[in-house]
């Protein structure tokens, strides 16, 4: 094939910012694999702590982005859900066994040979010196070759992990919903967002303000809580029954036991702000799913087992989402009426 | 009435375990109320760090003991459930409001307006110096009387409080399911323990026990761990189908991804055994339930957001048990081949 495989690549982390342009060999193309050429890719916050080793030291050159669009140029002869030209995206993952238990039940996500779509290394799983067997992820395809991301000219993944994007929706708008609208969509859409159910998003940023448009368009009651005053008329615009603004200490009192979800996207959590601030603003077995994925040096806010007790409530994480989640998020994404690029542009 | 309230108090904190003969004024006694001559009272962890003022200062004198079995001395002129002479028994908790969303819904175990059976104020609810709202818990009754416990020779309870006991289940064996029997079945039962579910139980103790009988009853496989292990035996005999010695530091690698839910009722975790390695033996959205509750400067081990990832696991709390739960907590302990008794008193 002709295609050439390069992109803005890290070389020094001390540069972080300062990517080079690098040529590298794509995986083997096999039977099963989509190859396309890239148009769009979005900017997630994986890309930062990735190219910062903020989540732990990473192969070089490094290559991220996984907020994928991209035209098809090949197909191989089992692919049976695209064919050449098909507009198509490629998220945060890019393989996974197909054969355990969680890839048998659509839960690909977690599959615990999955392949993540650049090279990163899963931190913070050290035990006594060891990774834990539970979290590896490959940072290298079967054949052996490192896997390199989306600020390039092409990718190659099984089908499996290559999406069909509806016409209704600009490749622009489209790319970020392959990791940050999933990683949101996906737990909303796990916990029963919907008519009936009030859903607190924390944080309206990338992630956040996905969760807000999804909540809304999945039929709940949407709270958004912000720290950043700017944002509380965006919420408002994209759907939000009520906005809160953080900056007031006893914001969470008019709200304490009557959410059924909250989705937390912000990453790093006031000092002064301990967990079961949050928690206490859920009903019975309520959920508190965190999203927000800082720094390996940076662990969740110390929490005492009496802070889960008062509602009986859940801490919960999350890891983007099945191939089966994102078929419905695509759907939805017609739905919503405040488009995301409207939301995002205006910024 | 003739009957007087005395029982067993802490009156000197530094001299927890040297309790002395206290009388005391019992609550205004009301139309709903049952009143019990007690016979039986468990002995509760929590007795132990309520005195020990682990979980807090309590108002003195205090008389602990919330796992209470005794015979009815009077009822009040609205009491439906109860006469007379039936044999009964009170958990930790003697009282709820009875009109909020929770108690309406038969989650009256986490009313906000909750009052403890004893004396205890919940502690590590400080933000700021004050005290969070969602979490008081009262230890005077309406009437202003102060709580005291089931060392003693009589209490009073609302109806919705007092349980009644099958004549096949012995008044020794039935006092401790009151707190320990319930704060497990509670969470058994609410996160689906049943046939095709796998179960850990983390702690083989006055909890533990428990959790293996009923998670056995309801037809879940059971996996036993203990650090005991002279409770290997006793487990297996309780009916774990796999008993698990957590000496071995490697002991959850056999189970990576196995079990969908694990009740934990260790008190404190071993500085070198992170969350983590209990959350990665649970399958996709799997969930730890910590039924543990140690004092009050002892939090839970530090968690990264990453630990949360990998299966999208939950670590959730659960308080007590409701009037439903405990009702079939009941007919569920009849059913338990081997009865709890003969498991306690072997040891």
């Amino acid at each position: 094939m002709s295609v050439e495989f390069k992109g803005f690549a890290l070389t020094d982390p001390a540069a972080w910012n300062e990517l080079s342009l690098y040529s590298y060999q794509p995986k083997t193309f096999l039977d099963e694999d989509v190859e396309l050429a890239i148009t769009h890719c979005g900017v997630c916050g994986s890309d930062v702590h990735s190219l910062t080793q903020g989540w732990g030291n990473t192969r070089l050159p490094l290559v991220v982005g996984h907020e994928i669009v991209g035209n098809v140029t090949r197909v191989g002869a089992k692919v049976t859900e695209f064919k050449v030209g098909d507009r198509v995206g490629i998220g945060a993952q890019i393989g996974s066994c197909m054969q355990c238990r969680r890839c048998q039940t659509g839960n690909e996500n977690y599959c615990l040979k999955l392949i993540d779509t650049y090279v990163r290394v899963f931190p913070g799983h050290q035990f006594r010196g060891r990774r834990l067997t539970d979290v590896r992820q490959n940072d290298v395809y079967p054949d052996g070759v490192v896997t390199q991301g989306g600020y390039s000219t092409a990718i190659r993944a099984h089908e499996r992990f290559v999406f069909k994007i509806p016409d209704a929706i600009e490749s622009k708008d489209a790319a970020s919903m392959f990791c940050a609208g999933l990683t949101v969509f996906s737990p909303l859409k796990a916990n029963g967002a919907g008519p009936g159910k009030k859903v607190g998003v924390i944080g309206i940023g990338g992630l956040g303000h996905y969760a807000v448009l999804f909540a809304k368009a999945l039929g709940a009651e949407v709270y958004a809580f912000t720290h950043s005053l700017s944002k509380l008329e965006d919420a408002k615009k994209m759907g939000a029954d009520h906005v809160i603004s953080t900056h007031d200490e006893d914001f969470y009192k008019p709200y304490q036991g009557e959410l059924d979800l909250i989705i937390s996207t912000i990453d790093v959590f006031r000092p002064d702000r301990p967990l079961k601030v949050y928690l206490s603003m859920l009903f019975v077995h309520g959920k508190f799913i965190n999203v927000g994925l800082p720094d390996n040096d940076n662990p969740l806010p110390p929490m005492h087992a009496f802070d889960l007790q008062p509602n009986g409530a859940f801490i919960g994480g999350s890891h983007i989402g099945s191939k089966t989640e994102i078929m419905l998020t695509r759907s939805l994404a017609r739905r919503v009426q405040c488009s995301t690029s409207h939301c995002l542009t205006r910024r």
